[in-house]
């Protein structure tokens, strides 16, 4: 600290020098009592109806989801949509409503549906088949829950260069509903109903099996996302949550549950295609899960000092119990502070306080659930892994839905800080 | 249920009579298994690059925020905009960032910055003053919490019509930053720095003073809001939080915080001009407080039968511990279901079961907090209401800051199932 003003770039490259508790290298000491000149601020045109009715966000702010390559589907339309959130970018655990991942499942579409002109039927093996309206179901008991719903492709090309591309396709909401269980008690399901069928209103018809007692624990009928109603990307005016499953059997645009007998086999299913029925359900939930977004691929340490490691885990089978993390490429671990309360079948955001000493380092994270399932190695991950389930891809990338991979995600920080996805 | 197919509005007039455990008047019940007709459902043009990067609402969705009525301001603006966030739609407990309501209070200005351009000095009575980058921010320790923010003047004009007029000057977001105690333990606080002075960018300079003691506390220097960069009416890309203080503390754009020896008297205090400055800073806090945002003013039950009421309730000094509603004009109170965690210094959600029976109907709901405070009648409240701080307001409407006003709000329900606010 000899000099009395010293020079910004120099001061950084000492990196740990700083007087304060934290060494943060990279901050400016300032002498006396100058505030920093007045900034050549723009006003917005503040009397714009638009900005008065729903505030947008600054123009300076360009975190946007990316489209990642198109994949081969089954229906008419021959073209879908994967759409993955910056998780580089992400604060806290909510994903903005506007970043939530979309994957397109049944042809490339978004409906706009009007909520007056809306129906939900429940049918099938029931004392009472009922029809609801939206404002039916607005009067009923709800509950608002924080839940994750992740694409069980996530990760289907671990290579990626930036954590919005292998991991992008999990966002996390504070999503508000009737629980399914309600509207189910209200029809009376009959004791041979054991699988419903959820469908939304595509013209590629989405519907999924799910076993009863799913149905009856936490599934959620949602009208509400983020505060405000769902959204058309995200299933307007209505969607059904299966908290913790796959992200398919979260069906949007949410038309009718049918009461079933048994597992019906739908397009839906494709992931599960070469499975006997009745494992199917076995293997329905997010495996433990975790990544550090910051740093991540892509990214640049601009010097040595102090960095909050920070990161999201999760698991389909209950809460987060516990986050480690390691600096040292997985030689050592030390545990992560999960921060706020650890919701079950939600992100959890944790952190690690770590000093960079300029050298090369692998951070990694791995998450144990409350039902003290651990995240695994890529190795104990691949020997899960479904051999045979090989999709064509594009041309230049086949795409191999191995099934869910869980593993933990390396990230390599080069000595000129640099970072990179350290999967070969 | 005698006929096959009833008449809808018929069977709505029944009300309760229907099989079902929870007497859902409003529900068609259906014979057979026929799915509701197709809807003529519109697809979203996909393709569009817009709704990749950043996926909107339903165009079908119309909630918005309301300006009302200009104040007088001693700024030589002569306008302000004062936006509350309509509360009678929200679910959940985050208010979506676009709904957030905004009061400017330092002219209607809403500056556009630049984050790579602003930079965030900590200096006055400090070991080592310090300016900050946004990234030199984000690379330490960070917290994630949920607060509300209020403007103390919410409920000034207590007798219109709907909840988001009464009350829609509070909201609440997940705000991420850095604790503002990380920051000032890093610049070095001197013995003598009893208080801050925080300031943002208008040309209006704002600035508020606050005790050290708070400031050491639980204050937040925020970079994120719901997931995202905060948004520019909510002070993009910084701004204080101050959890559970009066919302003009919660300096937007925030450039510099002042540490001080004394209180200081700022435009910012006109509420509290006639006060003591060493009372000042006892009177900041907002006080228990809750509302029912369904049914409410302007809003119209279809009928009969059951209804969930829904609601906030908040208080500026802890966590919600008890909500208390009553349906007969506080003639007799029973407990509310408080949903989820109560987080200090958060809007907390509370739910009700009602059915009604179809004759008039006066609902409340009552709030305590941590700290055992109950909110007030409206004749217990008023008692403290400052009898002097009077404002011209419109010429069609005086305006009276009698202080906060966190008395119980009462909505009339009548016969016909129109909903009105009960204050004369």
């Amino acid at each position: 600290m000899g000099s009395r003003h010293p020079d910004r770039r120099d001061f950084l490259k000492r990196g740990a020098a700083f007087a304060g508790g934290l060494s943060l290298g990279a901050v400016d000491p300032v002498i006396g009592q100058t505030p920093p000149a007045d900034q050549d601020v723009e006003d917005q045109d503040w009397s714009s109806p638009e900005l008065i009715a729903y505030g947008e966000r600054s123009r300076y702010e360009t975190s946007v989801r990316v489209p990642h390559g198109g994949r081969p589907s089954p229906d008419a339309f021959g073209l879908v949509f994967h759409v993955a959130t910056p998780l580089q970018d992400q604060v806290g655990i909510i994903t903005p409503s506007a970043l939530h991942f979309t994957n397109t499942t049944r042809g490339a579409i978004i409906p706009n549906i009007d909520p007056r002109e809306h129906r939900f039927m429940i049918h099938g093996l029931v004392d009472r088949p009922l029809i609801f309206t939206m404002d039916d179901l607005k009067r009923l008991p709800s509950v608002t829950r924080l839940h994750f719903v992740e694409c069980a492709g996530n990760r289907s090309r671990p290579q990626h260069v930036t954590v919005q591309e292998t991991h992008g396709n999990t966002s996390c909401a504070e999503w508000t509903g009737v629980l399914l269980s309600t509207l189910l008690n209200e029809a009376g399901v009959k004791d041979a109903g054991t699988w419903i069928v959820a469908e939304g209103v595509e013209s590629v018809k989405g519907a999924s099996s799910i076993p009863m007692a799913k149905a009856m624990d936490d599934c959620l009928v949602c009208y509400g996302m983020n505060g405000e109603a769902v959204r058309p990307q995200q299933g307007h005016p209505l969607r059904l949550l299966v908290p913790g499953f796959e992200g398919i059997f979260n069906v949007k645009w949410l038309r009718r549950i049918k009461v079933v007998d048994r597992y019906y086999m739908t397009y839906n299913d494709y992931g599960h295609l070469r499975r006997e029925p009745h494992d199917a359900a076995l293997t329905y939930q997010i495996g433990p899960k975790s990544v550090i977004t910051y740093p991540s691929g892509g990214q640049q340490l601009p010097d040595r000092g102090f960095y909050e490691i920070r990161g999201l885990a999760w698991s389909g089978t209950g809460a987060v119990s516990r986050v480690e993390v390691s600096t040292d490429g997985g030689g050592s671990w030390m545990d992560a502070e999960i921060r706020g309360a650890a919701h079950p079948m939600a992100h959890t955001a944790f952190s690690f306080h770590w000093t960079w000493d300029g050298r090369e380092a692998e951070l990694m994270s791995r998450c144990t659930d409350e039902l003290g399932q651990v995240q695994p190695t890529r190795a104990e991950a691949a020997a899960f892994w479904r051999p045979g389930a090989v999709y064509p891809g594009t041309p230049d990338e086949p795409l191999r839905v191995t099934g869910q991979d869980n593993s933990i995600q390396p990230w390599r920080v080069e000595s000129d800080g640099s970072v990179h996805n350290a999967i070969a």
